[in-house]
């Protein structure tokens, strides 16, 4: 059945005027594989998602949240639908939000999701909507979103129905929830969200109010109660189970809590909404979110219009001609992939959790940002949004530097208001920089030059950003050991090739500024990579101490997020090119250009490079940072594109890292990818697309493709083009770009 | 170390002044043999009470709460204590309240009870105030108390002390708690309590204020973890364990939570103080309570005086003297217990909880009392209470009145607001018909006799107080396995002797209404019990539908609480002269005066009599009804005093039932007692002081007894007193009560 609700949608986008793009989105791709997006209800940066959870519950599962490590509320393989979170994130490999579970029932209550869970069919997903026909209680799920809210239509058979609110359960392994009701209708609370990547002490509240459409016949709580034993389990009637709470009027508390509306003689086909408001900040404020963005007689279909035409908007910012229409698929639903991180975190009435200071309050006049994955999406996702979306990456590093002014550092991989220091490196620069140098300047750049330089500089323990900076400022590279003790768990060469690139980017900003001693000195340091070359290997290799290279050594171990000293998610293989801001000498220290392209050749063709992950995500634009090898960017972004990306639920590689491998596939597509965070740079390659035209702040940026093959010539403007990599500025000045493609390179 | 304690209070009491009754209160009296009192701070009828926790955490522990029925924070014998409990109940026979649990620590923090508990030393407790040394902290902790709010002041040895606050545990059963931080000296929060007597629909909340009196160097939350398994417990560092939440700020909820202050560098003998208030509609209202009651800078030793001043006023109501020093003893102490419960809900501002409308709020301009145990206090403790403390009782009587204004019935075991439907019967009734008659008048009684009018009339399963009222009214008895429909659990006997009694004292109240009619009906219906009576056990006897009795039947069976058909909590000996109202028809029904006397002695004689619980706490009594027995009445009093009634721990004979015990020793030991509640009626006895004194509405009341023995002739006023049995009225008026006694009967 799944399959033919597919094909539904797919006749759509053939024929999809330009302004519906949201026709070719299709929300399946990549919720297998390990890619660990959703086909849930949300709009572009949306605060709220509406997301399907089946990972739990029934042993049929082949992926369940309880029994592996397990990142997303929803898997393509699995059938067992437990009901609706509420907020979740797109793409990431730890395990968080996905809670606030919603669920509606037909006949005998329960409130056991192992016992109300039910195979589903006719799953439909479009951006901004999901609806999902539940088996056993005969019952049609539709969700739409606002920003900070939702609906859902539960369209009932004859009898008795519930909707359940589960607190106790969630993607997040954090417990702990209030629920209160305030009217027959109307329930309100918080849950305790947090431990991103098992960390235990980065944990933060999220806040709900939720209305039902209809007067239920009863309504009431309930709690799992704690086992006792002996002659007190003898008396306690509910002991160890799920206790209903019949009588109970003021606010419940625990661990396992939820609330169930009971609707007595329904008719058939008659349809209860549910509606919620979320915030970070209060349950006032959930309240204000629902309010301010759903008039209390929005019809169900006409939020769900809206969501799709903020869809259609934010997608048709770029919109493409020709190329197969699964292409266009891929394309779009890359896009959407692309526009749902970092987001909105900020309430209608601008408040938001301080960074870092728990408890506490902001209020900003514009839009606070959250869920920055920054080792991820420093690469290509800002640079996305800064072509394309400015408006809404200048509010991201205007929340970027708020962090830095709230909390004393800038971001690393932020998440509500928390920073999980998750992955490495000092990310947020090349963000910022990257913005700057595109011309993007309408934020605090002396603020955020203080904070850079501040992570740049700092010596020592308090560092929080760069936690090893004394070896890298006074070796110039991160020896074993010096990070994490056990050699197994050591990342060494990741974080200091981070920190290489990132003062890359804050030299360019230094020099920008006028700061010409800092910018020597952050260029100096960008170069300490040569350090860890070994000819012997021909890769970089981790280093002692005492400065001798690790040995022995195999650059193939780390593959396939296996451990390698010196390595984090990665080889030797997979981190050897990674010096984006220094190919070329790079390309020396392996004994020229010839031997660079060679090897890195090998790469590709003998199967070392890793298309699920970030550190070599750069890798086949590289090829044309050398005249007369630039048809191999164009086969390589090609191949990979075919390969990995496609319309099927397995059609991104890995984790698509909040959209960072969308954008790769969004950049490479359109035919430029900007290969070295915070260079106002693009290198081209051959694009998928006849035609692509692209709005900018600057203009319509159109992009045209004749004919097949590799590119034979460009134009820019009415001008030819010989370079391979284009600034940005040039590239919005000449307003259109022209690629002529024969076959043969 | 503990008795030598005992015996440095034991010297005060002999020198107390009359203004100092307090000196004359041992609270350790009644805190073993399941008299379930504790030797917590509180004042009268206080809402809050702070009572040492040591039923929790220790293997040696001889009663602890998780390994049997249990229902009392304290026990005398354990040694393990694991806190102060802030609200708990005073000797019931179930678990409730008793959570709240501050503790103070030293040394490295830990949140486990099981680790931070200890064993103690010097225990001293005296009316308002409790204070030990913990042995492994070297900590003293005092604890004091208003009527809402408590104080603790904890005196540190050098170094790192914590105080803690665990609202994962407590004597309820109940489990789920919030708290959040208000600043750093400052926590708010609520916790659900209920379930008392494993009614699991009987919740309510209770809301708290914390403050420490110094900012800490570090505070926090914890929470215990839910038990993950395979991967997820490996990466998850707390897995089942309690983590402590280092940087959170907002409110925490969860089943197992709770709060710690660690204050560094404490000076040798440095006081950290806890004060808390409570409320059980409000955190606001808590803070009200607290604010109201204890201004910001009043000292500890301050409102340990103002409690103890709080007690000699009431306790002082009552001077006796003469009687050895031990009896003093056990007057002031069971007067003490006698005054506890019921206990104020009102809140300064005099909101309350509305009566089984959970979520709902009600305003008193006086006060609202709760906990009514009425099956045990309807017999003495509410008629001590309209002699000595008519003020207070006035407003319990409206109390229970607006109960029935909220809720649609007038209680029967009231708890927070709500009807736990503990034991049986529809006490209420006499309580209130008892009041009336001795003048007390100031309470809405149109409304009072609208409601047990209902309660006496309503037929069938509406009638929420008489659940079996169908056959009572139609055969004018219940059959066995009407209620019950398994014969061990039938208590069918028990139910109607409680609607006869009832029943006589409604009448009584109709007919001072003015309503003859039903005077008539229920005073015919009060009778029904001689149905019961079986000339062959010569004993109340349960009947079978039919109208013939059980048979076999063993009018032993029940005793010590042991189950039997037909009878609650004793044998049909416990029962069978429990007619206080028609004593004269059961001698009929027996054969006549001669024959029911002999068998009354022989209850007494072979141990059939049950001094621990309250269907026969009045048969000593009623010897007196029959010229020239009374000294029977004398003797057995005298006699049960000397063998239950004693200085030590386990000087109470069992559960103290929220004072009816003690009440029954204070009337006793006054020399007089009110044998048929609702009846206006005293029944005399030889009293154990040389003079009493007790304040009333009306005057003082004397009483003197002059020689020993039994009593020889009796003065009321200046006149003679012929009579045993006496008017409440003609009490007060006389004024005075002289006993002459001698040796002899």
């Amino acid at each position: 059945m799944r399959s033919l609700a597919l094909l539904a949608v797919l006749t759509l986008c053939l024929g999809a005027r330009a302004q519906e793009p949201a026709e070719c989105v299709d929300p399946f791709i990549g919720t297998t594989n390990f890619g660990t997006t959703n086909p849930g209800a949300v709009t572009p940066h949306g605060m709220m998602s509406v997301v399907p959870f089946n990972v739990m519950g029934s042993e049929e599962n082949v992926y369940d949240k309880d029994a592996r490590w397990w990142s997303t509320p929803y898997e393509y393989h699995n059938k067992f639908f437990t009901g609706f979170a509420h907020g979740a994130l797109s793409g990431v490999g730890c395990p968080e939000l996905g809670a606030l579970l919603t669920m509606a029932t037909t006949g005998p209550l329960t409130v056991d999701y192992r016992e109300y869970g039910t195979s589903y069919r006719d799953e439909k997903a479009s951006p901004g909507y999901y609806s999902v026909f539940l088996d056993k209680y005969g019952v049609l799920a539709e969700a739409t979103a606002t920003a900070r809210s939702s609906a859902e239509r539960y369209t009932f058979p004859e009898g008795t129905g519930h909707i359940l609110l589960n607190l106790g359960e969630g993607l997040t392994n954090e417990s702990g929830a209030m629920v209160r009701r305030v009217s027959a209708t109307e329930i309100e609370g918080t849950k305790l969200l947090g431990t991103f990547c098992y960390n235990a002490q980065k944990v933060f509240p999220v806040y709900f109010v939720l209305r039902v459409s209809k007067t239920p016949s009863a309504s009431g709580y309930w709690k799992k109660q704690r086992a006792m034993t002996g002659v007190e389990a003898e008396w306690t009637p509910d002991n160890g189970r799920y206790k209903l709470y019949m009588e109970y009027g003021r606010e419940l508390s625990g661990d396992d809590v939820g609330y169930w509306f009971s609707f007595d003689g329904l008719a058939a086909g008659e349809q209860v909404e549910v509606r919620m408001g979320i915030s970070y900040v209060s349950t006032e404020n959930a309240r204000k979110n629902l309010d301010a963005e759903q008039a209390a007689d929005a019809p169900f279909d006409a939020i769900r219009e809206q969501a799709r035409k903020g869809w259609n908007e934010a997608l048709g910012r770029i919109r493409v001609e020709g190329g197969a229409e699964e292409q266009q698929r891929v394309f779009y639903t890359a896009l959407y992939h692309a526009l749902l991180h970092p987001n909105l975190v900020s309430d209608v009435n601008g408040e938001y959790p301080l960074m870092e200071r728990s408890g506490e309050t902001g209020v900003t006049d514009g839009e606070r940002y959250t869920v920055f994955s920054l080792w991820d999406t420093c690469r290509n996702l800002h640079q996305l949004l800064t072509l394309v979306y400015p408006d809404r990456q200048r509010e991201m590093l205007r929340s970027m530097t708020g962090m830095y002014e709230e909390w004393g550092w800038l971001p690393k991989w932020e998440l509500y208001g928390r920073e999980t220091f998750t992955m490495e490196g000092d990310p947020a620069i090349p963000v910022i920089v990257d913005s700057w140098m595109k011309g993007l300047r309408d934020f605090d750049v002396a603020k955020a030059y203080e904070a850079m330089r501040k992570s740049a500089t700092t010596p020592g323990a308090q560092n929080r950003m760069r936690p090893d900076i004394d070896p890298y400022i006074e070796k110039g590279y991160i020896p074993l050991g010096f990070y994490a003790k056990d050699l197994a768990g050591d990342t060494s060469v990741s974080h200091a090739l981070e920190y290489y690139m990132a003062d890359a980017a804050l030299s360019l900003l230094a020099d920008s500024l006028g700061q010409g001693d800092d910018a020597r000195l952050f260029r100096a340091r960008s170069l300490g990579y040569k350090r860890y070359y070994s000819p012997e290997s021909g890769t970089l290799r981790p280093l002692h101490p005492d400065g001798t290279f690790l040995s022995p050594f195999d650059p193939k171990a780390g593959e396939n997020f296996t451990a390698a000293p010196g390595f984090h998610e990665g080889s030797a293989w997979n981190y050897t090119f990674y010096v984006p801001h220094d190919v070329e000498g790079l390309a020396k220290l392996m004994g020229g250009r010839r031997k660079f392209i060679d090897k890195l050749q090998m790469v590709f063709d003998e199967g070392l490079y890793d298309p699920a992950n970030e550190p070599d995500i750069a890798y086949a634009y590289l090829f044309s940072r050398f005249r007369g090898e630039e048809w191999r960017t164009q086969r390589e972004t090609r191949r990979l594109l075919e390969r990995y990306f496609t319309t099927a639920p397995d059609g991104i590689p890995g984790n698509d890292d909040t959209g960072t491998m969308s954008a790769w596939a969004v950049f490479t597509m359109l035919g430029l990818y900007p290969d070295c965070p915070g260079e106002p740079y693009y290198t081209l390659t051959s694009p998928t697309f006849d035609r692509a035209e692209i709005d900018t702040e600057r203009g319509t940026l159109v992009i045209e493709k004749h004919g097949e093959g590799y590119i034979d010539r460009m134009t820019l403007g009415d001008k030819p083009l010989k370079n391979y990599r284009i600034l940005h500025d040039e590239l919005l000045k000449g307003g259109k770009l022209t690629f002529e493609l024969q076959t043969g390179k």
